[in-house]
């Protein structure tokens, strides 16, 4: 059997019956060091399959970083300390020290260290991070709780509205066209949520493979129903121009778009900050699955 | 300027330059928490580079795990808790499988375990492994003290010799040549140095590059003149006989030949522990350089 046969899902499954884990399944890995709590995530950018050559190279950096704090803020913890595993074919000296640069700008604001890495000969670039959290309380996506309004952050949609208009590789862009390409460029990890999460979140995790993905996995490690009111997701101006001019549905990126790296929580609704740019868009309740306005969204239609 | 143009230290020295970091340098990097000590390191295997996909898949795993260990207990430290971040194209599930029973293998014998990772679409097969460790008292490249002596565990230069055997390609090998093939296919970390190094090393580090490059970086660490005696290496029957029958000299082997996975380290003399495999090979004195049998050791006659 071929990798393609089984799935991403199957065989990180195979994998973890193998080395016998039940800790597997979160986006990050949580371990107890006398009376702390150590959130370890990795995650990796590869030329060609996560970026361009002709993205700007600090936009590289930065997002490496930020998936990785995505992940550590969505358990509710705060990030301290990174390792830089580059793989690098041989190339302009220039290219790799911009995308250094980025790293340095997104640690000075996530406020974590690169304290270490690797490099090795690649015939093609690639940016593999570790990053190491700590956390007063870890959040995973296991405590989902019948009862809870479900929550998240920002705008939903806007990085898959930028993919594709960077992959239009046109030579002018609207402003607004530009917006929706800078967040799928330069994502911001929600590290003004760590204090929220950590305080009143039953169950969080960072939205990277698009809501309805990510919903399901909450759900199905909470073992939960999760209902989904679309019409109260929220949606960026920028992405409802974009909508309006090549005639799509803004529902359908909010819903299926990935790698927002937006918040996906769940709380009690009278944890609802007014403060902070969180939306109330659904509930769970007993039972199982993902329902989008009453009905399954497994197996519906996905616009990608 | 390309990367070629500067090599690799000079490339991992302009990134430090970026990130304004002191602490980058040694094999693991070093942060405290509370009163813990967290070693952190990473190291990538990439088919084609460091492994070729005839090898059985268990030893790539064993390996992949045991190179990083290596560097913590390098350090001084034990291995704890690793995350794997596989880069796989679409390949057979029983290969990945494969892989993964070497992995485990390794972390029931080093006592650690994997909490994590990541997988990702990639048209190479690569495993990059973090791994954190932690110490009562960390050891770096950085304590080596005038008037120490030089010592190193285990026999070096037989995972050369068993690379060489390996890239032959042959139908058959003879008994002690596969012993050489084994050392190089399946490192064993020496996790049976670490209370010794906690305890007595002023300086440490795993000898991945060989011996003369790696006491090369001791030396410039520590500030210190490093002299090797060629006729104390400690070399394997195995190595004398690939030597013989090969007529090659096993020095060269012992000096250059890297990927052996002993530890190189310095403490007073008397510190010798004559129940471990450890070999007195030199000495540590004021100055600067690495020298064997009183040459200069950089810049000189390199077999590879």
């Amino acid at each position: 059997m071929r990798i393609s046969d089984l799935g991403e899902f199957g065989l990180i499954k195979r994998l973890k019956d193998i080395l016998g884990s039940t800790s597997i399944g979160d986006d990050c890995a949580h371990v107890r060091l006398g009376e702390y709590n150590l959130l370890l995530t990795t995650d990796l950018m590869l030329e060609g399959v996560h970026f361009l050559r002709r993205y700007p190279p600090e936009s590289v950096g930065w997002k490496s970083l930020s998936v990785n704090v995505s992940d550590v803020v969505g358990n509710g913890g705060e990030p301290r300390w990174a390792l830089v595993s580059l793989m690098l074919p041989d190339m302009e000296v220039s290219y790799v020290e911009r995308l250094y640069i980025g790293i340095k700008r997104a640690c000075e604001f996530y406020g974590c260290d690169v304290v270490g890495g690797n490099v090795a000969k690649s015939d093609r670039l690639g940016i593999d991070l570790f990053l190491v959290g700590t956390s007063d309380r870890p959040v995973g996506r296991r405590g989902a709780k019948p009862g809870d309004s479900l929550f998240v952050s920002g705008t939903l949609g806007d990085s898959r509205a930028g993919l594709e208009l960077l992959l239009m590789e046109r030579e002018d862009y609207e402003d607004f066209e530009l917006a929706l390409i800078e967040r799928h460029l330069r994502p911001t990890a929600r590290i003004d949520y760590v204090k929220h999460i950590q305080k009143y979140a039953n169950a969080s995790m960072d939205i990277s493979d698009g809501l309805v993905a990510d919903a399901g996995h909450l759900s199905e490690r909470s073992g939960v129903r999760i209902d989904i009111d679309s019409s109260r997701l929220p949606l960026s101006k920028e992405l409802i121009r974009f909508c309006e001019k090549y005639e799509k549905d803004p529902k359908d990126y909010a819903l299926y778009g990935g790698e927002d790296y937006q918040l996906l929580f769940t709380h009690p609704r009278e944890r609802w900050n007014p403060f902070m740019d969180m939306s109330e868009i659904g509930e769970v309740s007993e039972g199982k699955g993902v329902f989008v306005d009453g009905k399954p969204a497994e197996g519906g239609y996905r616009h990608f």
